[in-house]
């Protein structure tokens, strides 16, 4: 068994002011956002680039005393968390608990896009926080 | 005229450690890397593995005085750039050149894999330092 990851599903990107930097990417790249949503549960507003196969997703925080808002506190913009598609995620979690991995989520949970998520610790995998995305 | 992305080429991860982090995402993942470069002028060796068509690349610094060693010094280990594969990194340049982007590269330069790239500067993608790669 493989955890499979099947593509990069997006690259989730920590703004302070996510209407400026939404007017920038399309400024840059010269291409129009293809989603926008807010996802209450996790404190979010997220606006997705398509890149290929994968997404660009920028995210402001709804609040200081979020996760997105506590990471720019801390840390300013940039990269927030890596996305990693997948066939399942309830199965890639079992492995990666098979093999000792930290999770964050020890279930899969609701994300954005009607999709299954859940986040595993950035101690597991070289300080880089990541999330499984299973798309239904 | 747009930049272009064609897909996520790669997400950079700095890592401490490189030989134990290869280890540890053989191990989770379940894959071989497959890939492997000292890039002297970068003062990085780098390990890929395949996603779909990206690669997860983990990062070794060549030296404490190189830019990855600057960078696991003042932030720790984690994603270290994002890296999009683009059709010609020159005319990207001259595109984001024209939108007043702040290049780090001012001109195409040799990249791993027999690729062209340039860097773009982390002030102009909401503090994401980003990569143009081109492959030939």
């Amino acid at each position: 068994v493989t955890i499979a990851l099947t593509d990069i599903d997006h690259v989730g990107i920590a703004v302070e002011d996510l209407d400026a930097a939404v007017e920038e990417y399309r400024r840059l790249l010269g291409v129009e956002p293809v989603h926008r949503e807010r996802v209450e549960d996790q404190g979010v507003e997220e606006v997705l680039f398509a890149v290929g196969s994968s997404y660009i997703q920028l995210l402001g925080a709804l609040g200081p005393d979020t996760p997105v808002g506590r990471a720019l506190a801390s840390r300013g913009p940039g990269v927030h968390h890596v996305a990693y598609r997948v066939d399942d995620v309830a199965s890639a979690l079992d492995h990666l608990r098979a093999q000792g991995a930290r999770l964050v989520d020890e279930a899969p949970r609701p994300g954005s896009r009607n999709t299954l998520i859940a986040f595993v610790h950035p101690k597991t995998m070289g300080g880089v926080l990541v999330e499984l995305v299973e798309e239904r």
